[in-house]
Order: C-alpha cells, then sequence, then structure tokens
C-alpha cells in the first residue's frame, strides 16, 4: 500500500508549484501534499540558521501526511538545510539541487556553467559544490537576482523593465561564454523567455524542477514504490497563509487551477 | 524620569528606518527603540489576519523595553491593526496613516489624492477612509506597487527598469489629475525622484514618516513626555533575523550607520 501513497513537496510558498507541475507531468498518477510557508515567504533574503529552522517546521507539517518521499522544492532550503531534513525525515528526501548539477553537468559541451538564484542559494555555493564533485572541470559563475522572485509573482514575464533587469543581472554571465544555464531558483522557469533572450537563445537552460521530477520518477522506480494505480490522483495543498492574489498567483506557477488550498495554522502564533 | 523612556518602533523589516530617519530629524534627543521582524518580512502581500497576529507579537517585543509611545512604522500594520496594538499596549500607540491622510488633506488644493502602497496597505482602503473622514469632498485613487519595495531594497532607485515600473504603475494616477501623492509604504521615499517625475515634479509627495514624526512631537509636547535632555541619544536596533545584506541595505534607509544590530529569538521556533 506504501506506493500509494503521498509524495510530500514544501516551498518556502508557491514557486514550488512549478515543480509539481513537472512531476504531475513525469508521474501523472501519483497523490502529492504540498506545503508552501507563505506566511514568512520569501526564504531567499533570510540567513541560512532561519531558514533551517523554518525548514524543520515545513517538514513536520508534511510528516504529518505520512509521505513516501519528501521533495524540497526550494532551491534556497535545497542549498542550506538538506542536511538538517535527511536528518528528521525517516522517508527519502530530495531537494532540487543535485538533479540540477546534474543536468547541467550533462548538458555542458564547453564546461561553462551558470548559476542564477536567489542571495541565498548563490551565497551557499551548492550548485558550484555539487557540480564540481560530479566533474571538476567544469567551471561555474554565479549571479544572483532578487528581482526575478517578485517580476514572476507579478506576471511581469514580458515586459521591457523585466528584460532591462535581466540584461543588467546576465551581462557579466554573457561574458563568461557559458553555455548552459541553471536556472537555480522554482520562480526562475516563468522567466524562461527573457532570459533565453539575453544569450540570444544560443544556451541550455537547465530547470531545476523538471531534473528533479525525472530524479524522483527514478528513485520510485527503483524503489518499488511507483504508484501504479491509473486513477486520477489526489492533488492537496497547504499554505501557512492565503495572501492577496493567491490563487491567480498559483495558477501560473501550477499552469492548471489549484482547487481546495487550506490554512495550517501555528506559522503566526 | 518617564521622558527619558524610548520611543517604540516596529515595521516587518528595514523599512521602518524610514521612519526612524524622520524621527531622528524632529526629535534628536530621543531614545529609540527599533524593532524589524525580518524573519518574516514583507507583510504587503499578507493576509490581514496574519499581519495582526504578527503585529502583536512585535508588540510585545518592543513592550519589554518599556517605551513612552510606539510608533507602528510599517503602513500595510497600521492599515489593518492599529486597533489590536493599541488595545494590547499601555502607552500611545501612533501609526503612520492619519497624520500622512492629514498631511495630504492639507497639501492638496485641488481635492484630488493618489494613494500607494502595497496591496495589503491599499486594499484595506485605510488611507481613504482616514481621508474622507476629514474631508469627505476629498477624492482618492489607490494604486498598489508591489514592485517597489524589492527595487528599493535592491538600491535600484534611478534605473531605467524602475522608471519603467513606476510609469507603468502611476499612469492610471496621471490621468486623474490628482495633485497630492501619499507614498503609502516606508520604502517608497527613496523612490521620490523617479516617482516625482513620473508626474513632471508637479505633485505634492507626502512622506507619512515624516508627517508621523511631526505628529509624535507634537504628542509628545503635549503629554510633558518629550526628551529636555540635550545627550546625545540611545539608539538600540532589535530584527528577528539578520539577513544578507542587512546593515548595506539599512544604512541607505536610515541615512547614516546602524551601529550594534541585535537578533530577537523566537521568531523562527
Amino acid at each position: 500500500m506504501s506506493a500509494a501513497k503521498p509524495i510530500g513537496v514544501f516551498d518556502s510558498g508557491i514557486g514550488g508549484l512549478t515543480v509539481v507541475r513537472a512531476l504531475l507531468k513525469e508521474l501523472p498518477h501519483e497523490n502529492i501534499v504540498y506545503f508552501g510557508d507563505t506566511a514568512r515567504v520569501p526564504y531567499g533574503p533570510k540567513s541560512p540558521q532561519v531558514v533551517r529552522e523554518y525548514a524543520l517546521q515545513d517538514t513536520e507539517v508534511l510528516l504529518q501526511h505520512n509521505p513516501k518521499l519528501i521533495v524540497i522544492a526550494c532551491n534556497t532550503v535545497s542549498a542550506v538545510a538538506l542536511d538538517v531534513v535527511q536528518k528528521r525525515a525517516k522517508v527519502p528526501v530530495v531537494g532540487v539541487i543535485l538533479p540540477g548539477a546534474e543536468a547541467a553537468v550533462k548538458a555542458s559541451r564547453k564546461k561553462r556553467v551558470g548559476v542564477i538564484g536567489t542571495l541565498g542559494t548563490v551565497r551557499s555555493n551548492a550548485y558550484t559544490n555539487a557540480i564540481r564533485q560530479l566533474d571538476e572541470s567544469v567551471q561555474t559563475f554565479g549571479q544572483a537576482c532578487p528581482l526575478f522572485v517578485p517580476l514572476a509573482e507579478e506576471g511581469w514575464t514580458d515586459h521591457k523593465a523585466t528584460e532591462l533587469i535581466a540584461k543588467e543581472y546576465l551581462f557579466p554571465l554573457t561574458l563568461e561564454k557559458i553555455d548552459t544555464l541553471v536556472l537555480g531558483c522554482t520562480h526562475y522557469p516563468l522567466l524562461k523567455a527573457v532570459i533565453g533572450k539575453i544569450f540570444h537563445d544560443n544556451i541550455v537552460l537547465i530547470d531545476s524542477g523538471e531534473a528533479t521530477a525525472v530524479s524522483v520518477k527514478r528513485m520510485l522506480e527503483e524503489s518499488g514504490l511507483r504508484n501504479t494505480s491509473t486513477m486520477k490522483p489526489r492533488l492537496q495543498f497547504f499554505v501557512s497563509d492565503v495572501p492577496h492574489k493567491f490563487s491567480e498567483v498559483g495558477e501560473r506557477f501550477l499552469g492548471q487551477k489549484l482547487g481546495k488550498v487550506q490554512r495550517v495554522g501555528g506559522f503566526s502564533a
């Protein structure tokens, strides 16, 4: 029966819904429980210490739903708190960093990889370390892009201002002759078009969420935990706050309607 | 001795430092205790329910320092939680909305006032209600500008992208022939130049923080609580997290170095 257990997914907010979207594509029959800590979002600018504490609390929410596997659908958390979550959970825990790093190493012919993300993710050097462990001849170039999250949440994905901001952030990376760029934040897939344009679409964009979904599929298959049911799966969404514009923004990230969203108490008390 | 007690100031993060800056200008000899809830910033997009809970917790932090008066240096909190904070504290509590509204009514000759702020502030209609209570013949026009906060924190105060974004947000207000605009978010004074430009500098910009400082000065004088000491005042800064780039961003908001910043625990547990 354990194959019918849900995959647990958590994120600082709604960005992780792009990872759920990728999971639904790779694994259309898996039940999923999602928790977004919308009462304390964003984690990106916050200190590693606070992010680790929040990550443990998010994990507790998911553990109440008895998941067979947990996906940390947040780059900042994966970068600074994977170890503490793995230690706490009694089930496999998958972050987005390692799958993203593997996909980048595989894709880069020139062995020159750019990594963009929040300040927390870029400062942690988590992608650089993961990539170097896989292939120490690969050179990496990091760039924090703090305005990309609010731009994606505002839905300004093809605005002239977004293009100017992307140009400013990414210009240093164009000079480094990278051929592969890791979208190291779950919000960034919404900005793929404008990011690609800065590199004249002459670059491989790595969506860590998609790479993670592929990795989760393989893990479930190898461990015999893949849900073989062909029933419509059960998707449950929990948040710590239901902020203004939540359903509108959430739909854009998930690529479909969210249905019922339940608020979990205790995150503001 | 109670005149020597500090003024307590709290905000969701560092935006409230622009209000401290205004207080220091109006009342250079007052001791000040500041608390910024940087572990959970921003409050602007969050629900009124969560903002009220957070505001009460922020108030508890200040009450431990025995303030003679509390300033809510956050428009979102002032808009949705002034009543609960006033009920909890045993000292006078001043929000930024009423002083800002008074200054706007006084300034507007055409009786057409624009109000910009976070989604939470604009949706609350707090400025509109306050302005109408002062003068019901004044028409107000609200506009949420969610990207202004991250732009101010990034320090992109005169970037071309900021200008484009300001133009998009403020264009509807230019059509309304307003002659006065309330900067209904403590981050916005940093964007005064770019905002003024959209209106060809032919508009009065109301800085609610400055209006609040004037109001606090009057209150302290009337109640005999003004600090008559001419000693250098004691400024204390507390935060719930010390995020990346904190001191750099904080200095820009305060207009001077912050000195020692202490972290208050319990906000992530």
